[in-house]
Formats: structure tokens, sequence, C-alpha cells
């Protein structure tokens, strides 16, 4: 039985407020590459880990009771989602070999119940990497995000905040593809430029040069917004909320202003939810995933196709994920977080 | 022709915050009593009259685009929903003598299009005042609010705020007939009896002498709540998301705290729309009286049978009209505030 090194990323301490690199440690332990005698679980080599903004949540110490079993533990190697190798599995649906992702840890090998793979990936004609985004959670959250709680209409007026992130890129180009107008908010003039340039958005602004945000979306839509795909919350959701049209729809993916905040901004204008009639809807992807197979199947060939693009920002080696994983909160992330852990 | 006297309630000048009963002015002016040659209009003799919180947004000088064309014009009398008697109708659905409900004005005689009827009154054998409250769009507003938008489950919890008002003492019926665990809050220790003795909630609290609502939620909610009918906003429903179970519904009836205010209240706790995966949804009745039919299918035997009771407070007389308005604003009303202009 053959030890081996396992670097892994580890949570130093509860983080209050902004996360910074320190708050996370690189350790080398080993691991015994087979599966204990018995075992059910499965031995994953990790190949890429996602970097998303949810994670901040994790790394506080009082967690609402829904996510108090996925807390990080002090000490412990941080958790996320990840694409991972099979090495043993003692569960069968895994054999040696298998390519698949889900919820893994921040570690090169890790041994993780059957239960915490999400699906085994049967495609691997497009980048390995792309199941930790647009074809992983964030994919499927833009999906059921816009398609099942957005009910768009052709002709709608969407409009995206971080969207030029791993999950509002999607949403963008799903609207575009749909027939609606689409405008996104980023925070340099890099990502505004992708966001017209690249991803094909009608219009896009740097939120950190509108010191009006209610102003800039009465520019960008005189006639308001259908769908607000909610990613940031915070002074740019009480902008959004004066720009409404009758009907509207907010599904409720993140609130990323609000993670690292220890006193939480009070957002003003939800009178709006009643005089404009509006459905908002917190969601989280775990309650969608039974829809992959069709995601898949819409959305595999437009990216075989070129139809629908997708920015990754690869950060290689473990010790580079605790700068990759806080970059996310200054958005200095330019597309999709990947970090690679190894290649194959 | 007949000319006689027409007493109205007109509005003096737009309103900036708490409205008062100087707001408005009591003027005598006339009517003739016969229809104007071709007209469609319909002629009705006011009978009740409906006091309701929504009455104030319409007082504001700016007015969200989908409420503009409803907007109240200094000098003329304010409208809000009644009860009246047909005396004269130029078109076809409706003949003299007839009983109907909807939108009228604020004075003893209207001429009012037929489209702002909403029903005939078809059953006489409850009191006609119950047409502007428990029969009429309140009682609506609570069915279409807690079974189309609650989607209310046998055992479930549920929350009410303003709970001795016009809506929320049928919510609270409503949902004890549906197997669900009630609590409410009012403004007094009377309202409070009247929650816990006479209409049939689990538990009541009165919400002025509870310093931390956080804490009275959670006394009352230890499991959390699955509906929270919203009827008030603000320090409330900031309250109200510190407490909602997995998959929470808030149908948003309407926010009475905010009406009022120049300067809105912020609302910090929104992420937990996203943690609890909830369902927060603004409605306006005009959207569900199609169900008005099915609406007193179950609700005409209740009430007959005794099984939903209705508390009323009946104002005497037009120029009593401002007083019970402006007294929905201090919770100075006990029970559905109803002005009746004329018995019959």
């Amino acid at each position: 039985m053959a030890e081996v090194r396992n670097k892994q990323v580890i949570l130093r301490d509860y983080v209050t407020g902004f996360p910074k690199e320190s708050d996370m440690n690189i350790v080398e332990s080993t691991i015994t590459l087979n599966l204990p005698e018995g075992s059910n679980d499965v031995l994953l080599k990790n190949l890429y880990l996602s970097c998303d903004p949810y994670m901040r949540i994790l790394m506080n110490k009082d967690l609402p009771p829904e996510l108090s079993n996925r807390s990080y533990s002090p000490g412990s190697p941080i958790t996320g989602y990840g694409v991972s190798k099979v090495l043993e599995s003692g569960h069968p649906d895994y054999k040696t070999g298998d390519l698949v992702w889900g919820t893994t840890k921040w570690e090169e090998y890790s041994l993780v119940p059957a239960t915490q793979i999400l699906f085994k990936i049967e495609h691997t004609d497009v980048p390995l990497s792309y199941y930790t985004g647009i074809l992983g959670m964030p994919g499927m959250t833009a999906y059921a995000g816009f398609f099942e709680l957005g009910s768009p209409k052709k002709g709608e007026n969407v409009f995206v905040s971080a969207a030029s992130g791993a999950v509002g890129q999607l949403v963008g180009q799903f609207a575009k593809l749909h027939g609606c107008y689409v405008v996104g908010s980023a925070g340099s003039k890099e990502k505004v430029d992708l966001l017209k340039n690249k991803l094909g958005f009608d219009e896009a602004f740097n939120y950190k040069e509108e010191p009006d945000l209610n102003a800039a979306l009465k520019r960008y839509f005189p006639e308001g917004i259908d769908i607000n795909f909610e990613n940031v919350g915070g002074k740019t959701l009480d902008a959004v909320l004066l720009n409404l049209r009758l009907h509207a729809r907010i599904p409720v993916c993140g609130m990323i202003s609000q993670y690292n905040l220890t006193q939480l901004e009070g957002v003003t204008n939800l009178p709006s939810l009643l005089f404009k009639r509006v459905h908002m809807q917190g969601f989280n992807v775990s309650d969608y995933y039974h829809l992959y197979p069709k995601f898949l199947e819409y959305l595999l060939p437009h990216i075989r196709e070129g139809k629908v693009v997708y920015v990754e920002d690869i950060a290689e080696g473990l010790e580079n994920g605790p700068a990759a994983l806080v970059g996310l909160y200054s958005g200095r992330n330019f597309g999709k977080q990947v970090l690679v852990v190894a290649h194959e």
C-alpha cells in the first residue's frame, strides 16, 4: 500500500469579513492509494476544482441550519465542486478510470462517499474543466434559473449582474438564444468588452463607473426589466426594483455583494414587488439536477457549433487555490475561475 | 330631472407622510339622478364603502406607471371599493335595483362606467357590508394569496402580520380550516385577544410589546415558518426572513408599514431567500377575480355555518370617512373598517 503525498488546502479558522489568502494554509499530508477493506466509498484523483462564490458562506462560524452540515471546519480541507478521476471504487456505480464531477475536497486525492458524486462524465470531446463550469453546477444554475424560474418569453428584457462570471455569462447567452434583449453589468472595462464583443450581450456597463445605478438601468431599460437574474444583491438589487416591469421575475441565484459584510445592506424598494406583482425566488441548483440530461442535450450541440462560448480563468496548482478563491470577491477573475490540480 | 344633494369626500392635496383627516374635505355637491341620454354608464347609490390600506398609495403625487391611472386628483372625490345599488343603467348587464360591488367614488351617488363594477351581488342572506370585506376584495385577496400563492399543506406553520385586519383575520381562519398552525401579530391587547379567542389563531402577539421581533418569532415558530402572509413589510419582514423554513412561501399582499414613510426602511436579511430557497411573490387581487365563483362556493357555506366569522369596524356617514380611513395607518380600526353611506 503505497503512501503518497496529498497536498491540501486547509481552512485555518472561521472567517469574518472579506476572506484573505492567509485564511487558508497549504499542507502536505499523505494518503494510501487503496480503498479501505469493505468500504463503499470512492477514491478520487482530483483534476479540476471549481471556485464558487457560495464557498465564502461556508467559511462562516454560524450558518443557517440548512447549510450547517456543509460548513467548513478549521483544520480540515475545504470542499467544493470538482472534476475527478476514479482510482478505486467500492460502489457499483463507479469503476476505476471513470471521470466524474460532484463535491470533493481541495486536495490531490480524496476518499468520498459515492453520494457526493453527482454525475459520470460521458462526453469528453469538450474540455474536462467545463464540468466545473458551463457543464457543471454553474451551467445547471444558469439553465434552471433562467428557463425554469425566469420563464422567459421572446422579446423580453433581461438584466444580469455579475454578468461575466461563471453563471452570468451563460444566462446572457441563453437569453440571446431565446430571442431576448439582454444587458449585463460587470466590474471592469475588459469585462464589459467581453460581454459586448464576445458573449453577445446587447449592452453592458461597468457598475463601478455608475454613481447612479437606477439611472443606468433606466438608460438601458427605458421600458423596464422582465427578468432580473440576481447574482449580487444589495444596492444593485435595490436599483433593479425601481426598474421592473409588471409581472417581472427575479430568480435569486446569489447575493455576492453581501457575503463578506458583517452588517448587511438594507434593500428599501421591496414595495415594488407588490406594485409590479413580481415573482422573486431564491433557489439552489440541487433542486434541479434531475434536468441535467435535458440540459446536456440542449447545451452540448450549442457548444460544439460554437454558438455558446465559455470564458475560463485558469489557475494552476493547489498552492494557488487560496488566491484564486479569494479573488472572486474582488472580481479579480475574468470568467469562470477554475483551479487545476492535475491535468489527468 | 331631480337634482339632489351629493355629499363627497374630496382629496385636498397630494399627501406626504402619514395622512390626516384634514387631507380630505367633505363637500356637498349636487347630482341629477338620471342617466345622461345615450350613456352606457351606470348610476349608483353608494351604500357601503371599503377603507383599505392601498388607498394611501393613491394619495401620492408620483406613482409607479402601473398605478398612475388610479391616482387620486386633488379637488376630486377619492375612489375605492364599495357596495352600491343600481338606480339606472345604460349597460345591458345591470338593471335598476341590482346590488353590485366594485370601484366607486366616496360620495352618495356615482355615475361610473360599467367596467368599474366587478360583480353583481347574488347572495343577500349575509350582511351587505360583507361585500366590502370577507366577500369582496379583501376576502378574495386572502383566498388567492393563501391558497394560490401560499400553496399550503396540512400541518404547515403560517405567520400572518396585521392579523386582525380585513385580510389577515381571514388568512388565519383559512389556515386553521386547512389544518395549519397559525400565529398572528397585531398592535393591541384587544386585537391579540380577538385573534386567540374569537378567530381561532393558535397564538398571537402584540408586536408593539416585542422589542426583539426575531426572538418573538423564534418563540412561536421554533421550527420556522412555511408561509409568511406579508401585510406589513419593513422590520417585521426582516425578522420573518430569519425564521423561514426551507422552501417557504411569502405571498406579498401589502407593506402597510412603508406607505407613509418618505424614506423606506431597509430590509437586510434577503440572503435568506437564497439559503431557504424561498418563493416570494407580490400580487394584486385583480389577477385572481376569475376565481370569485369558486371562492364564494368555498366560503359562503362556512359563513352560514358560523365556521368562519368576520369582525367589522363600522363607521357611519361620509363625514366620518376621513377619520375611518386615516385610522387604518395608526391601527385604530378593530377588524375590517367599513364606512356606511346609506343602509339601503
